[in-house]
This record gives structure tokens, sequence and C-alpha cells, in this order.
């Protein structure tokens, strides 16, 4: 099952998405022990598609690909650990992503796995990790490494708005691990990896999260990328990963943009 | 005005806080035109208080009082810049801090003014700032600090479950900035200094951080602390800020609460 979230008349509403049509839905698919209602229907193409989950916790693995750690000259971390991104980055596909006008250097899309949590978990095993993961989707890390290189942390150069495309829903059957990731500019194809050729694997994020903190329902967790590429403004970026879909982004520049 | 949130039935509900009773509240007063109306009383001694607000995203200054940089050798921040702290790691007034089993070194309490934001906000000017603050509230924001310097994220250093008291309610009309942070440990005074003692203040923290991202209604702005203390299971540790009230936790080892 795929589950989105539509911006339908200024509010956010959750709906299933078929082939042709989002069904609209009377909650969330997240909470509570019944299935919500269908309650109305927006054609796919007329849809405005809103990031498919606001999380309590935005959770962002780091390094956790072998070769952009070799690339980074970074080390091979030995153990799980997560850093945060905030909510107010998010946004839908099809959405553009701003460029600050005050960005200078390198300012890149790394294309990454998310997996969402769909019950509150602590001291998970393997096999409960699996479980608890309500179904996956597709985020984009965008990050401005001049502000990455200069602040004390990655507050603007990795959450100023627009900067964590995530969507365009979430797919529930999908077999996340097994395909390839894939990142496009203006069609053309900039990097193809593995999906599932990570140093720790989301089951094992899952555990070692657990063991101090209490994940809930709506929890994101970004699985971190192997390839970056460069963007500029006028660009269209897409990132495709085999299972779930393929999420889409404009680059505009700050000032140029509704 | 004090506004809290209460666990009433399992359920959180807002209240406004008088002398003697919490007056329970139809919704939040954060959100709409509408001031939401009376639907119940609650006497003050009876409340479970839960975190006033769950934030939708949570900020967090780290080096902020000149008394604090000289003590740990760092250098005075030239510009505001902010971290992040996790949802997960709330707890309100009266609940305990649990100190995890596996916790080491130092456990120690940093009271901290909170700053609560009640508007959208973008490229504010100071004043507007100062206008979108809805209220103020208190933070403790208890760190590990063997995690902390073994890390590469404060993930579990400082957001472990109950690592974050806030509370115990939101005063909306304080002069926040003028009087005293107090911090006693079992009624014994451990640390006192002026509250608005800061290298910028939170009027400069909202200009600058909103000059990339967008605040929104109900996020959080943890100011930072000038002293610390140790905490050791089996302590009660408050923090009062003049104008506002005092947050009080007990500190329970893992393993020895329900």
């Amino acid at each position: 099952m795929r589950y989105a979230r539509l911006s339908v008349g200024g509010r956010a509403v959750w709906g299933r998405v078929g082939e042709r049509d989002v069904h609209l839905l009377s909650g969330s698919p997240l909470e509570g022990p019944t299935a919500p209602d269908v309650i109305g229907t927006v054609p796919r193409a007329d849809a405005h598609w809103l990031p498919p989950v606001v999380p309590p916790v935005f959770y962002a693995v780091g390094m956790n690909y072998p070769r952009h750690i070799a690339h980074a000259k970074a080390a091979t971390p030995e153990r799980p650990e997560v850093g945060y991104r905030a909510n107010n980055a998010l946004t839908g596909h099809l959405s553009p992503i701003v460029k600050p006008a005050a960005v200078t250097g390198r300012f890149e899309a790394e294309p990454e796995l998310v997996a969402v949590i769909g019950r509150t978990l602590r001291r998970a095993t393997r096999a409960e990790a699996r479980e608890a993961i309500f179904g996956w989707t597709i985020g984009n890390d965008i990050s401005a490494r001049t502000w990455q290189h200069q602040d004390r942390t990655f507050w603007r150069s990795k959450n100023s708005d627009t900067f964590k495309p995530m969507g365009p829903w979430i797919e529930t059957d999908a077999d996340a691990l097994a395909g390839t990731t894939t990142l496009r500019v203006n069609g053309a194809e900039r990097a193809r990896f593995p999906t599932g050729d990570m140093v720790f694997d989301p089951y094992a994020y899952i555990v070692e999260i657990t063991k101090h903190l209490t994940m809930h329902p709506g929890d994101v967790l970004w699985m971190g990328a192997e390839s970056t590429c460069h963007l500029e403004p006028g660009d269209t970026v897409e990132v495709e990963i085999d299972g779930i879909g393929v999420l889409s982004n404009p680059v505009l520049l700050e000032g140029n943009h509704s």
C-alpha cells in the first residue's frame, strides 16, 4: 500500500495512492487500530504532495555507505550513531528546493532511503525493529557545503527551509534494501548504488537507538547516501529507489519563486 | 497567564493554571484566533504535568553564558548558532529523570530559560522576534558527559528518554530575562546566575535563525546554562527562574522505577 499526505483546500489530508487516483482518508493510517475511511478522491495528476509524514523525531544517519566514507576519507563508524534534522526543512514531491541567495560553493543532493516507524519501540530486538517499520519513503538530504564547514552545527547547512524533500509516499510493501538507488539531474543519471550496501542497516540502527531512546509512530530514520551531486537553480533533481518510487523536485534560486 | 498541559484520563489536555486549580481547555492557546473554552477543573495538587508543549522543532543553544564558556575553556561564539534536541527526551514537572544503568561519569543538570514561539516567523526583525514569543518556560538539559565525549553526536548523551524535563507551565507575562536562575539539589542551592547574562539573547537567536529557517508556533528555543551540577539517583533537582516558576524532578536509577 502507498500512503501520502496531500494539501486539499489548505488542509493536510492523508491518502491511499492508487494507479490513477489518490483516495483521501478520514485519518492517519499510523494511528489507531481501525483503518481510516475513504472520504474523497483526487486524480494523481492534480495532487499537491506534502511530506508523507511530519515526524515527532527526525533521525538522520551520517556516514553509512562504504564508498561515501572512502570518498570523504572518514573513519568507518564502529557502531550505529544517529543525528537529527528539523521539520521546518521538509517539503513534498514536486515542490521547489530553494537555494538561498547567500549560499556559495557546492549545493548538493544526497539520495536516501527513509524508514517510517509505525510502533512505539524501546529495547527492540532486530525482529521487532523489522516489524515496527510501517513503510519506506525517499529523502533528499540537500546540503550547503560551505555552511556545513563554517558552522558549529548543521543548522542552516542541512536544515534551511526546503532542504529536506521527502516523498512522494510511504510504500508499506517494498523490499526496500534489495534494489538500487538512482540520482538523476535533468533526466541524466548522476549516481547509482545498491540501496542496501550500508555499513549498518535500518534494523541495526533501530536496535541501537532504542537501547536508550523510545521511538514513536511517525518517527523517520534517513539512512545516508553513497553518492552526491551538485545542483544549480533551474535543475530538476530526481531520486528513484526501487520498490518505492521517484521523488522529484525543481531547484529555484531564492527570490525567483513565488 | 500560565498555560500547561496535563495528562487527564490518559489524554493530553491544555490548561490555564490558577492559584489553586488548573482550568482545563478545549484546545491549544497556541492555535487559532479564538481562545479555547474552559471544559473542567483539576486541583493543582492533583495535576499530572506534561511538558507544556511538544515542539515541531526543538532548538537548543550551546555556549551562551560567559562564565560557562570560560569554565569550558571554549571560544565565545561570534554569532548565534543553534543545535537540536529530540522530543522523545521530554518529560514534565515532577516526573522522574531516569539515569540509565549504563551511564558512568558525570550526570549533570543544566538549568535553562526556554522561549516558546507563538507565530510563524521568517526574516524577523528584533521587534518581531520579541512579539512572536508566546511565553517562557523552564528546561533542564540533563547531560551524560561520558557519552557526550564518546559519541559523534549528542544523540544519547542529551536525548535519552527523560533527559529533557520542561515545565511546569508557559508563563506569558514574565520579564524572563530580568531576574535570576537558581539550581537546587535536595533543597540546597548549587548555582545562581542572572538569567539574562547571555552572549546573545533569545531575540538575537530568533533573528539569526529566521534568516534561513521558518519558525512555527510551538517551537521551543532552550537558551543554555551558566552553571551545572552533578546528580545522583535519589536526588531531587529544582530549577527556579524568576517570573516563571519552579521545575522539580526526582532522579531515579534505571530499573528502580515503575
